[in-house]
């Protein structure tokens, strides 16, 4: 069934994973993630889109469309995470789940990286298990269908 | 006169009106809301134009370029209301008022929404009246033009 | 119908407008600001009745007696907007709809004057617009009989 | 290997789940969460022991003592999440990971529930997903093993 | 060599300068900035690149592809400089400096405008002296190469 | 004796009881909570005087007044609890005990609501108990006698 | 009938009753307070059983396992009032009614003494009127029966 | 002239002065302060009236019309100080200096008590000497007229 | 006798009065002030010694020292009434009394200036009234002593 | 004499002393710390008695009871210095003294640690000296004693 | 060895203990204290020096010039302790351990006492223990040597 | 011109710069940057005087006599940045312009040092280019002239 497809958001400065601050974000590659994201999926049985955005605006665009052929979405807002109303409201709007991911645990990091406008929306937060957030998030989403 | 014509944005989100959480913003689609701003303008001999956009930075554009054809800008910037100063800043710029309408009373739900950015740049600020808030927002700026 | 009869409130030292500070309120006199509203109120086809008082408690016993004869409350709370909880507990216990206006544009000033304890019972708010806010006010209540 | 073991805590209150507030903690009790869990346990080969506490005292004595027998802690710390420095200390002090685990979406709820101190010391945090958090969180901690 | 070149960013609104409140923001254009700015680049025997963006995400893109043509970022975030996480991370991402410089002193303007995300990522900041901190910004950047 | 009499004060809004959100303040009106009070201080052998004000000035004169006729003062002051530092040093200034008693548990509602300037001042509070507030109230007087 | 029994749980500290710092808490010893109680349950026709302990863990299981024997529950928090969402939680989760009660009126004292976890999930809160504040807690809970 | 005329305001619970917590306010009653106040304005050569009330609103009017007979005010607006925006309103409106007075020293009480409305619209404050604030007020209103 | 003479202390930068902000500070320069003062000592009876320090220590310690030769201190603390604890102590540490009294209403100006760590140790503070404030310091000094 | 006895109180996790953290609390254990106290006290001429729990229910016990048997109590409370009420009040009941010891220097870690409810009831608080403080403590004591 | 001669400060305020707020500060002189500090010296086998000032500058220099003549530093940097950054800096920037003391228990005045620049530089700090802190801290810094 | 004189201040602790903290403020001692600002002076024309004080008073008065001799100030606050409100305001009263630069990047460090009261009245801030943050500021400065 075409809800079986899951969209996979990730958010600004992401494409630049395993050469940014690898001691935060780990070594691995946004291509080597996306690779066992796929991975996974084929396993359970789903089939997923990857995209990447460092802009807002388009990020809510795609979770606005998102229900037209999907059936939950797995988001990673990295920055946005902590000062977007825009993608929270979005989240709020379109009647798929969405289920946030981080790589890094943002509660041991600055302050304003702890609150979550988007966990507001989302059904629930994983955080701080590295690339396998992704992975959880994908066990999730598929429970969530 | 060319300056009779009046622009009217609408912020991030608002395109899924009518579908979005119609306990807190009502079932009108922004269709329907644009067809009764278009009916009161021609009533009241004015020209307007109305565009959507999800994006900020498109949305500070459009306020910066609306000076050459437009006496008066109507924004019901949504989300970005509270996170924006660009968009503060942009209506700070430029000379004509900008008028600033929301659906919902901002007033009565989280704390984080009753602070307006825009609003500190802004004629005023019209807020809880449904559709009719940009009906009360175009009535205002006629009397600014 | 008794109901097309609408209360329009002004709260404390808005009988000395015209005089107070005019290049924040504007230099039109009460009298002239209450002409103006009963001249729409006629070409709407309402009736209005116009108090003014300084004394918060009277405020509050005006708004409890309104619905006798009253359809629609517009209130123009001054000072009381930002202190008052009575007011706020006044119209949240009356059946008929109350409408907050401000003449100067209340986020533009003191961090004080932007919270409105009787906005989170109103059905909305109108500020900034100078007398015209009572007028835009008038005709939201239209709408709300 | 004995270090295949996973101990996973239940903090206070939760011995009354299915009973306490469904719609924010569900219908499932404490029995049929921990069969789930030994079955997914099972499932990857793991070893799994469950234990219940109110007492914040006996859940710091039981993470202090785990390294003896076990390989990664699985921890809801339900109300001392946002209270308990204890626990914190006590996680940062043994050289096991522990994972932090909510049945209901923490975020949503009131403010004093968005922060954890338990979310500073732990490798991360999953929330908002019903009993799946717990399997979420053992198949986090097979990794982490 | 290549990495003599300096990418310098203008941020949202600074294509209105010399029109847009200059009591604040002084009469120079964008354009005679520029002029400046690369009279000094000149002078110092560098190459400049000027891109003025109202986008956040356009802004983030930049930044994350300078390392490939530039030495060194100037950058003025203008009303992003207070909101913006995404830029902070994406200069932190980046191993080339970045410089922030400010037109008018943020630190005599509104609270909201004296803490800046992107400072805590920048080399340093320079604030206030009108389109001289261009040209400072230049100098340090000179420097850093 | 004279001082066997006890003065019960109702604040602003109570004289709508019964009719003004019931979900919140119950079904019983005025009339009736004062007859069961009335009843209880027959029972108790206590004479006792009821009033309502909806004004602050006049809550705080029938304070300062009471010590001639009254040995004790229960005081509903609802919306003034949170607001009048009036009420709280009429209370200190007179010599005989206050009793401060709520309808509705005011720290299951607003934030706003739970701080008590009068308290401060008073004997103690009783708060949330419904009509049986006041009841409790009489015999914590009686008790003070 | 069973549900006649009510529970009287004393927290932390109350067992020093008498001896502790008097000027707050009074001269009565929690042995002399529990025959006052138990002579008011007496005349009430009401069993109570009372128990004190300076465990917060204790204190969270009594509350859980009193619905099998109990109707109502009467708890004076003391020190954990301010500090246990474990206790709120608890309270929130048993079908029976507790309320709140203080020896000393807690809105007196330090700043972190007003606010309770406990109110927001008890029926109400009497605070401030000696050993008097359990005998009005037994009336109360009389009426809840 | 008329205009050496002084209008001397005393707000809420000043009439129990004497009787008042006479270790804050001192032991002379407001009859011996104003009899104080009179015997040094006629050694001024000046007129006084003076007035006290409970009631902010007919504090705000007696200031709005004070210009009609008076060259000045002296208020002490007791704990209307702390809350009244509209007495601050009222003084900004009214052309004639007002001076404000305490008799305790505000800034060595409770927090709530350090901040003046009133001070932000009044010529000055004088706060501490007992009644001879009054008098040093009187002088620096003599000084204004 | 001795102990009729007064010690008046100037703070840092009002040496540059006349000079300095003179649309904040007057005119008048810190000679012409103090001529003031005399002059009014004289009238009183009073010997004045007047003094200025730009230097936190070296005013703790004339206030230190006053007692032995002064009856009272009057103290125009300027940038260091809301930083200096160290003055506060000294004042506390002395016998005699000091009087607070600064030439602007530090109440109208920024938010960081309304706060006076020296008026929580001094008899009572003037505020506002220009070179006045001093003369009625003198004054109220004179009853001190 | 019986009094020379002094109770130690090591709070929760510090069992785990020298394991735990070296890098904050040094690498003695909780056995080679307590012999150093031993040795000094016996240098002292005094008895002491050492208990560790991480129970705080617990810990208040043992306050409570101390002054049968004890003249003086040295408390480490570690994790619950910061958020134990009930200690702080266990320590104000009983007549002993009690002296706050921390390993670490609380001020240098994370603002959360920075508070002690425990030290606004102790004697004084010694921090930061590593096993040293508590032998410092037991001088304290003996002072005390 | 010169390495064992140590620099006691005295900071503001200080010269005058004994006669300054006994209640607070005990009735030793700083004579009498310095007595007791040199003799406790001459018992350990140390040289001390003791100094006083009521000057911030002073008292960064003489920390500065330290490291010179002494192995460690204790200081009492009393009103400074909560304002000043430039007595941490010097602090930290010298390589000789500061030991911080206080007479009284800071933590149990006023809040603003409870925060202190000094102790995030410090080693650790002894507070609330009179003059018998002085002592402590030459231990602490006998053993720093 | 006797004004192109410059007037470098180093404020407190900036004597030991080289050796204090080198990973924060580099590895320059103080002479060798004044060496480079009086190189850099030479090749604009211009004549600098440099001056270090640890002292808040002397910093002061060195501001306030500048005019007489100088045509800029460059200013260095260092710690009494974020404390003085002194030096603040002696900017504001002189009539030449100050800038203020900082070795270390103020934004990047404690929270408490990202505010500065000199930066409310300087012309700019220069921040985080090491010893080349002097040196910008010489041509800041140089501009200003």
């Amino acid at each position: 069934m075409a809800k079986k497809k899951i969209l996979v958001l990730h958010g600004p400065n992401l494409n630049l994973l395993g050469k940014r601050q690898p001691e935060i974000y780990g070594r691995l590659t946004l291509q080597q993630i996306n690779a066992q994201i796929r991975a996974l999926a084929k396993e359970l049985g789903l089939n997923v889109e990857v995209r990447q955005s460092n802009d807002e605006g388009e990020l809510v665009t795609w979770i606005q469309q998102a229900p037209k052929e999907f059936g939950a979405i797995i988001l990673n807002p990295a920055a946005y995470t902590h000062t977007s109303i825009a993608l929270k409201d979005a989240i709020s709007a379109v009647e798929i789940p969405t289920i946030e991911v981080h790589i890094s645990n943002i509660h041991k990091r600055e302050e304003f990286r702890k609150h979550s406008f988007v966990a507001e929306a989302a059904v629930g937060q994983i955080t701080g298990f590295g690339a396998q957030s992704y992975l959880l998030g994908l066990r999730a989403a598929a429970q969530q269908l």
